[in-house]
């Protein structure tokens, strides 16, 4: 079985992630929900990405509607261009995304903006036909990705939101002046985010509904290199990858032999990769991709993805753009509002550009999922190595038999420990049967209660990765699981 | 100013929540976002939910899709019972919910089952017409409150769930068995549904996208008193409301006297009780009240609102409903799959009947900022008396002065704590005026560096409500904050 195939197994037995309406026939595909162990997990990650981006760097958070209204998408451009490009068959009425489809069967890679025409000739060129029923393709169409909302009796025109971040842009204004905002300004929001994809696949991986965690800076425009906390870390080293290949260089080389356009870039690709750093992905399977003009979002005047290496190839992680002042441009224009601030460091008024890092959550997941499993075939075991902070289950409570009071014992200690941390009680079945359980889904710790305990309050805690035990106080017992398991590695 | 109107400006200009979509003009009613106060409390709202309803009752977490397929609400009923009466102008076309229109303008309550001709009938003997612009009504009809989506490019008919609690009752099968589930299981679930409101109103009150938590208790209708956990709080006084009055008794008394209809709902909605005691909602000011047959949804057997006086009238903040086997034996019967689950206990297989409480988290932090909304007129002062563990800020950091190095060591101190606390630095205005900004959205404690500080590493600690002032060492610091921070009250 490949790795992709052994998570997907994990998730679906162990409740990490399952198809949502799995009982029903007419579930629609591209829906997935998360069970109680994706849940910790992924609300342990959103957490960290609190911690290590949001309050780290002092940027407020919002959550916004995911119904909005159809100016927004006018003046964001989607209604006109979030569009895929669509080929039916003539004959049986499936339908394909047209540059996945052509990639599959020739290989090869059409651009973001390939052309309707493009599109047909390739078709006939390569003698494509339906891979259902072998019928004709018609011409080629384009298909908008949003779901369309009626609102109300009178059924008014609204779409769930295709990004999270027209929220932040909408908001701006009022965030900028209740919260008295200066200049650069980082709004984030986690939130769900909708797109109608022609063919979703990869549970996770190609969602119609899912979650992102944005993150849109707000800048002046003439003042992207002054932006002193870069200091601290502009000796990062950063694995770029650029024009096919791989450069290892310090954030302050690539802004000075602009690689990196600014300072202000240069920042916070810097923090996204610490943060990165701290999930236990493998960074040398992660790399900084420059995007080539064919392949950048409508509105990005230059963008990097953070991609992750994964069994089944790169995975785009977080969409770093640079939008300029595109989105405010835009909802300035329809909206008729003026979206300008003052900049008290320069004294002018500026219509605020934007640098965005758009991540992908349950993409996320995936990954660190990917790269901490570990078959250890020593031990006949399958370990999920995830780190403390981020693990579904931090301890679990076993009784190593479950008379002579030694349940009533391990349910009182896991009754006092259940309200501060993740830990779950379980009494059945054999003792290195539970650690197997705990350990596949990534439990750093196992505390047994045995007949010692009765006599001397004491309890063993067993390490997931060495296997190893220690004796300890019960009294100790949550200092210990704090102390170890907040530890934040990098 | 009234006390709605009063919180209202509050969210509006100190960035708790404002409405949706607001630069433009075809922004749709009933759509709010929260802004980054509104979500530091919300989140924080959310964390003692989980910890002291999920984690204390040992329930499982689930996040499932909104978007679900439309067997989905054919087997809740939804789709042929989950309307508002509706009436329309003839003359201008204008919608307005029936009931509530009827109750404005009469103050004759509807029940919730009202039947189209009872409806036209009271128009009719009321003369109501039209009061936009005085026209006749037409005969009403019933509007269906659900949101449809059309999926892919065969735009398969799909809806957003109208409540979270549809996604446990489609998962509780894989649920069950992958997490080795025994009955009595409660699953919980944070999240958003949709409701088309005819007339969206009142901010958080009435929004067509909202948060629910929901739990579902799945248990056997033949041991609902077999509930060990009960005796520890049975002895909890309820203030229940029924048939129009009050009757304060303990748990245990209103199940002896058949009120409340067995241990299982009694234990939960203590356990319910308990929670709201450590929001800091007037307990005074709350009630569980029984609803009538023509008040219950369609689908409960038996039901109590968990209810809180605000200026505005008493609010329905957790519906709590008995809906017996009507959600699993509905998806069966659709699906075709069998629910039945053993019950190890008494050795039979059993179709689980659901007793759920279904919280509003708007409503809730709604409520929650009303009954901390305190007008000192004493010190000229509006202070948010919110539980720390509840505050958006839990702590200001102030210079006195920005010069002579007390910004810096200010600035040292907040980023000290600013990963582990929700802190917030200040240094624009004067003390005081900075003191009334922290009061006003509630910040329990306000850290100030002064000259000594400098001298011997001490900072001043105030208190948010005795405005009392404490020296401690920074060091001591973070200590402080977390032992009086997360001191939990009830």
């Amino acid at each position: 079985m490949n790795t992709y195939d052994t998570i997907m197994k994990l998730a679906l037995e162990r409740g990490f992630y399952f198809p949502s309406c799995e009982i029903y026939g007419d579930a629609p595909a591209g829906f997935w929900d998360y069970g109680p162990t994706g849940v910790n997990m992924k609300n342990r990650f959103v957490e960290l990405w609190r911690r290590e981006l949001v309050r780290r760097d002092g940027m407020l958070e919002i959550d916004g509607s995911q119904i909005m209204s159809k100016s927004i998408f006018i003046a964001s451009g989607h209604i006109t261009n979030f569009t895929d490009p669509m080929i039916i068959c003539k004959q049986c009425g499936s339908t394909f995304r047209a540059d996945k489809h052509i990639a599959e069967i020739t290989g090869h890679e059409l651009p973001e903006l390939a052309s309707g025409s493009e599109i047909d000739n390739i078709i006939v060129e390569n003698k494509l036909s339906c891979p259902k029923c072998g019928g004709p393709f018609e011409k080629s169409t384009r298909f908008n990705m949003m779901f369309k909302i009626g609102i109300g009796p009178s059924n008014d025109e609204a779409y769930l939101r295709p990004e999270t971040c027209q929220s932040i842009f909408v908001d701006f204004p009022r965030i900028f002046k209740t919260m008295r905002g200066r200049l650069p300004l980082a709004i984030a929001q986690l939130g769900k985010s909708f797109r109608n994809e022609i063919a979703p696949r990869q549970s996770l991986l190609r969602l119609r509904e899912f979650y992102q965690a944005e993150i849109e800076i707000f800048c002046n425009p003439n003042r992207l290199d002054e932006v002193p906390k870069f200091e601290e870390m502009k000796k990062k080293v950063l694995r770029l990858y650029i024009n096919d290949s791989y450069q290892e260089i310090t954030a302050q080389d690539a802004v000075d032999q602009l690689i990196i356009p600014n300072n202000l870039v240069a920042y916070y690709l810097t923090l996204l990769v610490l943060f990165y750093e701290k999930t236990g992905i493998d960074m040398n399977r992660t790399r900084l991709r420059q995007l080539s003009t064919s392949e950048k979002a409508f509105y990005a005047s230059f963008a990097f993805d953070f991609e992750v290496e994964t069994s089944i190839g790169w995975l785009e992680l977080v969409a770093c753009n640079y939008r300029s002042d595109y989105d405010l441009r835009g909802h300035s224009t329809v909206s008729k509002q003026n979206l300008h601030v003052i900049d008290p460091i320069d004294n002018t008024k500026v219509l605020p550009n934007v640098f965005e890092l758009s991540m992908g959550i349950d993409r996320s997941i995936y990954s660190i999922l990917e790269h901490s499993f570990f078959e250890d075939f020593e031990h006949e075991r399958t370990v999920l190595r995830l780190r403390p902070y981020l693990a579904p289950i931090l301890a679990g409570i076993l009784p190593l038999i479950t008379k002579d009071g030694l349940r009533e014992k391990a349910q009182l200690i896991y009754s006092q420990l259940k309200l501060d941390f993740p830990v779950f009680y379980d009494e059945s079945g054999s003792i290195g049967r539970r650690y197997r359980r705990l350990e596949e889904i990534g439990a750093p710790f196992a505390v047994t209660v045995d007949r010692q305990t009765l006599s001397d309050d004491t309890v063993t805690i067993r390490n997931r990765d060495t296997m190893l035990q220690l004796r300890i106080q019960i009294s100790e017992l949550s200092n210990y699981l704090h102390k170890e398991a907040y530890k934040l590695v990098s």
